[in-house]
């Protein structure tokens, strides 16, 4: 196999930075929803991270009784200045000096206005910021946000070193409908204008991509012909380079059913498991076609996938009842048919804590695969 | 020896309650205070209890930047309609029935009022929920909360399950100054008049104190006479009986500092190791002396003390002046010496996981000492 462009590397984030207090390394400043009941936003996110070895300081945009799934849901939102309050006083007592920063959903404009400041206060103050920006919109063809947070996230893609769009979310930031390969690659290349790092966490399988995909990607031949597949793409370019990115990805299949929380845990796995400093050129890895991003993304795919067959698992297991297909007819029928089946999915984070602590390595079979030929002809 | 006061088992918990959803035993509903950064209230009870395979709900009562021994901090109250709001669709949705309850810090009275009508409506639906009520008031006598909390927390009492006041806040809800063994059985039997089970979870060992303990819970023979000693005092009782309680303590070494969060730790890891299944009648139990909460309160004692020593030794290790005891006028001189002593004694219950996740069986030299002839001629 020739490999057409070599993995680049975060040269930024590969040199020898020393931080004011190493104890900031491993610290990640978390932004994002925060629900009493169940896994969403950072109760989806926190426990991996710290279970990993992060500390973690959680900042919550919004404190909700559960999450949206369940039809109904009560709380408060809190206010841009509520936000800035905390933020300031953080800053003022000195306790603002993350080597990591995480947000995800933030509910409106002027919240996001501050996280803005708020990413460009910490990136001018650590040049070596890791800033994973889920860019939070909304999913399947649904908005979860108000429309003019949409040109925000838009301006705010050169903050980030990494986002982790969904297909929907891509769409909608670049304004591009993934309906092939060329705008496929179109889509990719105007967000690698602003950013190095690039995740689209799943892409539905859809008769044009199985066509262009590499042959060692194609599913498994299987007996049934119903299984639907999702796909999985990793991104990386050095920002100011002519050259293209490269780009790697992974086939998982579908896994039916509504979850919740399933894109907030990938994101947390995905920083958690990030480190720029694992360079192929200094044999640090065990194949030349990996990059730190392709790694990180490999492991939080396959333990975001391994918590979902154990939840499903759990879930296939629960009486009839907790157990129902989506079925919206039904569930207006008897309320608390979605109720049970909502509790029945929740993300079984803590019961299978085992599979967020597990050592990571390459090359046990559930790498991403380099895709060969990407961008030839673009 | 003669065992005068057999250890009592809490009946109601013993009994085969079979909840409406197997999921909601393992499910504790957490309502204390939320820091962004650092570990004090839920940061330093709810991953503890999730490394031990707890589902946790948290509602957050304030959110703060971090905690006031920072000596500045900001943010905002949960209110009390926020908090009857959040109760009340957690309640509607149907996802109000967890088999604990834990509750820390809370403002103000109009906020323990909702928690206390709380406490009324899980106990109704489930009379075996397990409550652990920390009864944050205030240590080494200065109030954290205002004077109209406390004859709220007294009239709260009786809805908890087992408390875990410091001896501060048992002279405070009690009126009696603890300074004699008759003044320390007089405040325990007042407590047990509403509740079952009562953790004081630290008392000095002042000479009054040192001269009464049993002669098998002295400390061993130290080189440094200096050592300050604090005791951890574990009582039960059944509700209703004529007979007395049956006493437990252990003496723990002082570690100097100023630590915050140790409170919060202790009484959320009470909680978790609380099985009152656990009866020696059964054979189930090592020792006929022991109690289910003598053993949930060793195993809480040992980890708490395990993660502080480990705190400290990592507090050691940092440069020197990130290591300087408290001295307000060297503080007042240098504003960053407070705030690096404080980072570096922030619990290290992330690095120190390996602690809360460890399998607790009594019989490990760690245990309670059964507390003969406690309440002989009382």
């Amino acid at each position: 196999m020739v490999i057409k462009s070599m993995p680049e590397t975060n040269q930024a984030n590969g040199t020898n930075f020393e931080p004011a207090d190493d104890r900031d390394n491993d610290r990640i400043l978390s932004v994002q929803s925060h629900v009493a009941y169940g896994y969403v936003g950072g109760k989806a996110a926190v426990f991996p991270l710290q279970c990993m070895g992060y500390d973690v300081d959680v900042v919550n945009t919004v404190n909700f009784s559960n999450h949206t799934g369940y039809g109904r849901f009560g709380g408060t939102k809190t206010s841009a200045e509520e936000l800035t309050a905390i933020f300031k006083m953080m800053d003022e007592v000195g306790l603002l000096s993350p080597g990591r920063l995480l947000t995800g959903y933030i509910p409106n404009a002027a919240a996001l206005g501050v996280v803005k400041e708020l990413a460009q206060k910490l990136k001018t103050r650590n040049p070596h910021l890791i800033y994973l920006m889920d860019t939070v919109l909304g999913d399947s063809g649904t908005l979860y946000v108000s429309q003019d947070v949409i040109p925000m996230y838009k301006e705010m893609l050169s903050l980030a070193t990494i986002i982790t769009p969904n297909w929907f979310e891509v769409e909608t930031l670049t304004g591009v409908p993934i309906l092939s390969l060329s705008a496929l690659r179109n889509a990719l290349s105007i967000l690698h204008e602003r950013v190095q790092h690039v995740v689209i966490s799943s892409i539905p399988l859809q008769p044009w991509l199985s066509d262009v995909i590499p042959e060692t990607m194609q599913p498994a031949a299987s007996t049934d012909d119903q299984q639907a597949y999702l796909l999985c793409i990793s991104s990386s370019r050095t920002i100011g380079s002519s050259s293209h990115s490269t780009v790697h990805s992974r086939l998982v299949p579908l896994i039916p059913g509504y979850f919740s929380g399933v894109g907030d845990l990938f994101s947390a796995l995905t920083l958690g498991h990030f480190n720029p400093s694992l360079r192929p050129s200094e044999g640090k890895l065990h194949s030349a076609t990996q990059t730190p991003l392709s790694l990180a993304v490999a492991a939080a795919l396959h333990k975001t996938y391994s918590i979902l067959e154990f939840t499903n698992t759990f879930a296939a297991q629960l009486p009839p009842g907790d157990r129902e297909t989506t079925d919206d007819e039904c569930d207006a029928a008897e309320p608390t048919r979605k109720l049970k089946r909502m509790r029945g999915r929740e993300l079984r984070l803590v019961q299978g804590q085992h599979i967020l602590r597990e050592e990571w390595r390459e090359g046990q079979g559930k790498d991403l695969q380099f895709w060969d030929g990407f961008w030839d002809s673009f």
